[in-house]
């Protein structure tokens, strides 16, 4: 069933999705900030386009563009109208922002959505939170970005299950990349394995660890195979933030998603506060400088 | 090419392996303590059947059975033989056996066999260590073991290379089984989710986290949805630690795979002698009991 | 210099530091919802008891039990009174409450308080946080609470340092309880250590872990020397959790501090979630129990 | 009851312990490689200077440096005489350098040493693992080495027990740095604290982390409050390594032991490659380095 949508942010991911809405037949009316990309000019033209029951679709970095996009949304939209949020919203915001839009009338929806820009070929896994009936409206959309088999969609539960599942989602990916980073550390820091990068790619068959993630390691030793030109800094989203929050608001012990964040923190520092102050003390220790080439013991302990 | 080969151990893993040889046209000559499944009762009728030079592959569990094996096998085989180890041996212990073996004119190179019981049909990840010669002889045996289409196999290096990529393969996979496992029993906690085995068999889609262990706990989630007929309890094979281990002496930061090698010790203990001292600790904080019930500031700090 | 205070909470901490202030002279009108120990029987009373410029110093759990009184004093003091806070508010809140008190003409200040039932004879920490007027008008308050020798005492910073650099000091805390608690099982766990206790008594003097923590845990070795009567069961306060929330929001890795407080996370679970997902994983790879007892590959690998 | 005893090593650690030694009345032999601090020139004179029976205390890098003087003295020493490893030697060492030891008809006791330069001054913690008569024949050096009010001292069990608990005692002194170095990391990274140095100072009295590793940082803030003349870099020695290897060996999990061992590592790397491979993914999910501008979204999930 082919139907209309608005969609607001056409970066990445909403630019790669509004191409995969069109390649499955559905009307997409698009806007950004940016000229080059968009149908409309304005929300209010985007509104105007758009016939009524309206499906709004965001795609906006989570915080105040989500925020003040549904905002200016809320003054322009009808009684009966869908406000579909498909940024990485903290799901904790959902529950309210629903309640204020059911004051206005407007329904609220939101959709956790995975694949990067690989999705536009692939398909995208979509996870969905809300009442029933305005899940179903939105199907039609959600059936075409998933993948052409129909997996990848979950209705997970109400109005913030769909943000936290995607949250949740991204937290294990997380844990999923640091193990793989671990790994590899470990074996180019031996000197017993001479292929590093062969490894990783026999392990795409027949293992246990077999997977995307472990797929694109292998496409990016291909080009790098020693990683030379990267730098070990990355920066983090606020979903793995909020994976660990969670787990700590609902005492979930969460050991290997909290690590691999706090690895992600670690890189962006050139100089650890803390690491000084173990230094500071190793110093105190020995009592001077001079301790240090004189014996280990005289530092520690 | 076919070729020969002499089989030692025929559980889970080496009856599989005897049975996918066989299919792809090698002949296996099996050898097991267990009477119903092998072709020879004993080791040296196992020698004898086999054409010089032999090559003789072991799956047995590490430690002593391995050991004792190879013990055996040095005062039976002739100059030339090969002797391959595909069990999960721990990487340190290659080098010194081949050498040993080299003195009694014995050529020894390892394997580490990823896949489980579902390497019959979908074939093996074989990772392999030793020298050129001795790998090249091996190689249509680990031809027919790794999946139909060719990938799954790496020489990795000399010996003990392929028992070191087995072994960090199976660190990577504790992290990322427990970066799913977090995520479960996040999931599971909140009141948010209502449908937790949907969402993992959504994710089988098009998202960042699909892979073959996601696959199993689909498979996991539909025999017993809230996994009630299991208990939280872990065993840890050797590999695991030795992972930390060797972090450890190669200073390489390796958080998630400890993590989740901790959990496992966790999960195995009735009570935590650890957590009695943190009890210890509060009930000096508070001075007794009473303390507990009257405010929260009694017990800590 | 002797002043008078109102002090709402009679626990285990409050009851203790009244009597601590008036053995150094203060006067203090207490109040509590149980009739024994209070001075006066409700709010209302104890400020018509007090003269204007009114201190009230409140000992209570956080959340609603401080914020119902906080509310009701409001209504009840005058312009210029003071309120203290001296219970383990969250430091996010605190800035809050100050604004919405200064509104009502009211004074606002945070103070951490440190020491257990052991304050009562030793004195305090006491950390506060506010402007330097209000501070300075709790200075002698402060000054009896904290030990003989006038230490124990900081002023860190505006309104809610008290109560962040509290919340660290209990992390912190939170940190050695579980570095003394590893050393404890370890040793334990080893067939070498004949004398854990003994051990642990003889750290008290001249070693680098020497600590009011160590003196504790000799105390409760002391009474049980291999605790057999308690539990290894551990509840957090909010500070473990508010720290972790900290270090996540401010991007400071914190590992320790987050492992401690997961330990006691996982010490309150009687199965555990995320160790079913493991089991059940372990389960498909070797496809059914029996391949548990034949080989340690089977399982895992 | 003073004695004679033959001290091998008279750097940090050893020189002050010859210094306290002498103070307390007993003879000691020195030998260290270099001459002006040394009484003897070689062990050979070492060895002809002590009256049989013998006891030698070594306090010498573990590893080669120790393992080398043994050799040495075996041949040199007596039947009946003893030697004391008080270096921080490996505890699996030593039960077969007694048994070797024994042969020759010499006695061997192991001894952990804590305290650091401040040993001097205030006596050093001494563990120690041996026979009961060679413990006892030790003892009056191990009086006059503790602290003066006699505490400090633990016979902790058989051979290697006083280098297992030294290694637990510094296994817990990592956790405890690393508790305080978050803590500072975290309030210095706020906007909200003030004064961190006086935080610290003030904890010093009446809080639940008073200790002397408090006392060392509050040293250290007082002579450089924000350090910035130390970079965040930490050498380990070998202790903190074994503890987390005793730990995986006796299945004991130890959570933040390991966290700290794993920070000094992070410290030391001009770059992490496990954190090149988080890259690595990350670029991969966004296809190429725009999408990093573009949206969040694009990068993560």
């Amino acid at each position: 069933m082919s139907m209309q949508v608005g969609l607001v942010g056409l970066g990445k991911m909403g630019g790669n999705m509004a191409a995969r809405l069109r390649d499955k037949g559905h009307e997409v009316v698009g806007f950004a900030r940016h000229p080059e990309k968009r149908d409309v000019a304005s929300l209010p033209e985007l509104v105007e386009r758009l016939t009524a029951p309206r499906v709004v679709w965001l795609m906006l970095p989570s915080g105040d563009p989500t925020a003040n996009t549904i905002r200016e949304l809320t003054s322009l939209l009808d009684t009966g109208d869908l406000i579909i949020d498909g940024g990485n919203t903290h799901y904790v915001d959902d529950r309210q922002r629903a309640a204020e839009l059911r004051e206005h009338g407007l329904a609220y929806m939101d959709a956790g959505v995975s694949g990067g820009v690989w999705g536009r070929e692939n398909g995208y896994g979509i996870m969905v939170g809300g009442a029933e009936e305005d899940v179903a409206r939105a199907r039609p959309l959600c059936d075409a970005l998933v993948p052409d088999n129909g997996g990848g969609y979950v209705h997970a539960g109400g109005v913030g299950a769909g943000h936290f599942v995607k949250m949740v989602h991204n937290g294990i990916e997380y844990g999923m990349m640091q193990a793989f980073a671990e790994g590899y550390e470990l074996m180019a820091a031996s000197d017993i394995v001479d292929d590093v990068p062969g490894t990783f790619a026999s392990w795409r068959e027949g293992t246990v660890v077999r997977s995307w993630l472990l797929d694109l390691l292998v496409r990016a030793l291909d080009d790098d195979p020693e990683l030379t030109e990267l730098r070990g800094y990355a920066e983090d989203s606020g979903e793995g933030r909020w994976t660990v929050g969670a787990a700590v608001d609902h005492a979930v012990p969460a050991p290997v998603i909290t690590a691999a964040l706090y690895a992600r923190f670690a890189s962006r520092q050139p100089d650890s506060p803390a690491m000084k102050v173990i230094a500071a003390l190793r110093n105190q220790f020995g009592g001077h400088a001079v301790a240090k080439a004189d014996s280990g013991q005289a530092e520690e302990g």
